[in-house]
């Protein structure tokens, strides 16, 4: 399968798209900008949400579900909000269709329009804010700590596989909170989440930071991120999380009594991860042989593989010894599959399972079994090595964890390597140009210089480091005095 | 609380609506026919997912994603499917807003309007089909057995929370065959599957069978469904499992090619069920103080409630008491909460946690430890009894399991005595509007005659039971001969 992939090297983005259509995991749809994630992708989605979803619920929040459709004035009602998310979006304006007179299938029935028309959610504030206008009227109903999954459209022209679809599936969180303080401390602990989820479970190492005004969420005071670096030296934000102050609040009139009955606007947070994750798992991670899964979140942990001869009791034996084997790594919690289908051989087995990015694979064969070991490859380093079967299943169980960790190290010395500070306007193009990666330079802080600095290099402030250093310096474009070093980089 | 409550003899659909209401479990949003779900009737509906999902996985069943969108024109490949499903239904024709020149906030952008419009998915046929063209071409690529869950819409004029919402959540189940015994062998296990569902973790005794020609899924050859039967003696189709044959196969030309090499359209099924089936819960189990949930898929099992005095050390020791059985619980895997708020007293939280159907309440007083017993109280029986604290945990383990019997044990004594065979019109009538219930009549196997009976009573043919008992009869209505009894109900 490997030959048919187009290489890093080669086109990184026709390899990208490669690895998400032959490795399975989603495709484009006939509905232009919608993908259909295939199983394989979704069982690894799967993985992903309901690990997050356990560290919402250990820190108190539950799920709800709110209404699919936002009523159009609603998007009006904060100022900021719909300057970023009314553009473009899918409008239902008809709840009808019939048949043409003509005889030409069904047509929109024109008798059944909407009188205000409906969004699809592209994201639920609005929605969400004023239904809390029914929930909260004293500091007893707070904080509200909820989170939905669901399914949001944004309209997009150029869309990309996980990356950017009109239509994706995420989580959002929607919390409530009677101060100041106390919102700001949930937005800074979700954005805890997010990194642990994405150091850990993902292996990705993360910076965590602050957008400028320029990059912020569209109603927040404040969206701070999690960005991650691509093995094409571009940053992708894994996870934002928004202080929004209290202009949904007020936006939505929803004000609660506190202890001394003096009546406040609530504060807001809000926060959210996608399926753009997996996007940047697959761009961390893979390389041109294919996907290389996380072990943690690997739909498929480990594949045994039976090297069959023609000797139909030595194939018995493999089989029996596979299945007690699959059956000994299951107690283990650990996911693997025997592959003994007959139809295919182990070579082009190999190479498929390298494609999906299958951390562990265990070759069996009549050989094998007459000296007690199997043939363990790991799909990180692309090693292999003859392992007793005494003992195998501890040891992929620590093998597991140890391609975990690689992993993770692994990105996070690329990571670190291309981090670059930079102290002038001729390096920082040129180290955008050839070396890409984080560039950390000093900026004068307005929105007009890092406004120019886009259009003149396609770089973006990715955020400003939480703890950032302080340290005096002049910025790279304007020379102009600044405080601290922000990190730039081209962006997905 | 309760006192606020309708009951059921008072007026049996403000009963429900009070009880979803007050119960905490939905709302009404301000979208037209769109709920929202909170957070405890959200945790009931993940409750019932997660038992679902693992059912569909050891069925060999995998998740996927498809589009929220469907071009209009797929809905008119299917004939019977189009007239099913393409007219009430929200109709996205624009992708953009903008500002109104006027002033007057976002307008939709008459310059983006789509080609062809997307039709928010009512079901999710059509567009899974288009995608299993890509993914068929030889018996080898078969079966596929997927399921997806997701938010689909059907414009509803009338609305009710659960029962009937313009948008609800499900799930779907889509799969394809090689062969037609093999299509309705999976459309036979999957009503199995949910007959099993409904009857041991809701609860609820069902009537597996096969719906008439008027009441089949539109574009499906058969339609298989478990009806159930709410307090009030209406029946409730709680999941339908449908062979569609080859239709959608010929709709969206899939064929595959056999072993040898005949092409043939493949043989498909689909299966759902939705929230609806929430609707059914509360009316099958819930009495005049509120909801009754079964313990296995309760969002909360056990509440315990501490009966304080004034002495703080008291206190003290039914804190240190409760606290220690909560982690005992908790290592039981049994759902449990201490509710020790301080701002609401006993009396309340008893009213609240019965409204809420919480199936077991333990209250812990100083007295009561003195004399080293609890409280135990059962949501189902409103009995209660002092129980030792000495093997506490395996005494309110075995009560939940036994709750759980009694309610189906109830449910399917009512049900039972709600079954009553009827040879003539007038006893028919009588019965209907009188006692309600399944009325086990002959029919003379016609559509005409079916619709009559709906004009003239409301009722429609729930289903021909599986394995019905065959015999010679006059059907009630036009005395014309029959083979066998069918069941008649008004539903839901």
């Amino acid at each position: 399968m490997a030959d048919n992939l187009t290489s890093r090297k080669q086109d990184y983005a026709q390899w990208y798209n490669d690895l998400v259509l032959k490795g399975g995991l989603a495709e484009h749809s006939d509905v232009r900008g919608c993908m259909v994630i295939k199983p394989y992708g979704f069982a690894l989605w799967e993985n992903m949400r309901d690990v997050l979803d356990k560290m919402f619920k250990e820190t108190g929040h539950q799920n709800a579900y709110f209404p699919l459709f936002i009523p159009k004035s609603y998007l009006s009602k904060e100022a900021s909000h719909v300057e970023g998310f009314a553009k473009e979006c899918a409008v239902v304006t008809h709840y009808r269709l019939k048949n043409d007179p003509n005889g030409n299938g069904v047509i929109v029935d024109p008798e059944a329009k909407l009188e205000e028309e409906l969004i699809v959610r592209p994201t639920s504030e609005t929605i969400i804010w004023s239904t809390y206008k029914g929930w909260i009227q004293s500091y007893r109903d707070l904080p509200i700590l909820v989170n939905q999954w669901a399914n949001v459209v944004r309209w997009e022209m150029r869309t990309r596989l996980f990356l950017r679809t009109a239509e994706f599936l995420w989580q959002e969180g929607h919390t409530a909170h009677a101060t100041k303080e106390e919102a700001i401390a949930e937005t800074e602990q979700m954005l805890d989440v997010y990194a642990k989820f994405v150091e850990e479970y993902m292996a990705l190492p993360v910076i965590k930071g602050v957008k400028t005004a320029n990059e912020r969420f569209a109603g927040a005071e404040d969206t701070y991120c999690i960005e991650a670096l691509m093995q094409d030296g571009k940053a992708l934000q894994a996870g934002t999380s928004h202080f929004l102050g209290q202009n949904f609040a007020k936006a939505f009139d929803v004000k609660f009594a506190d202890k001394n009955n003096n009546v406040e606007y609530v504060w807001a947070t809000s926060w959210g991860v996608s399926t753009r994750l997996i996007g940047a798992l697959i761009m961390a991670h893979s390389d041109d042989e294919g996907l290389v899964m996380p072990p943690r979140i690997a739909p498929l942990q480990v594949v045994i593989v039976p090297i069959y001869n023609k000797d139909a009791e030595a194939r018995q034996k493999i089989d029996d010894k596979a299945n007690a084997l699959v059956k000994e790594l299951r107690a283990q919690g650990i996911r693997v599959k025997y592959d003994n289908d007959d139809t295919t051989r182990p070579g082009w087995k190999f190479a498929e399972y390298e494609l999906r990015g299958v951390p562990v694979r265990i070759a069996l064969g009549a050989r094998d079994l007459e000296n007690n070991v199997a043939e363990v490859a790991r799909r990180d380093e692309k090693t292999k090595a003859s392992v007793s079967l005494d003992g195998l299943t501890g040891h992929v169980a620590t093998l597991l964890e140890e391609i975990q960790n690689n992993m993770y190290n692994k990105a996070l010395s690329f990571r670190n390597e291309n981090i670059t500070k930079v102290d002038s306007w001729d390096a920082f193009v040129k180290t955008l140009d050839e070396k890409g990666g984080f560039v950390s330079s000093h900026w004068d802080g307005t929105p007009e210089t890092e406004d120019k600095i886009k259009e003149l290099t396609k770089a973006t402030i990715r955020c400003i480091p939480l703890n950032n250093e302080q340290e005096a310096g002049a910025c790279v474009l304007t020379g102009k005095p600044s405080t601290q070093r922000v990190l730039f980089a081209r962006a997905y």
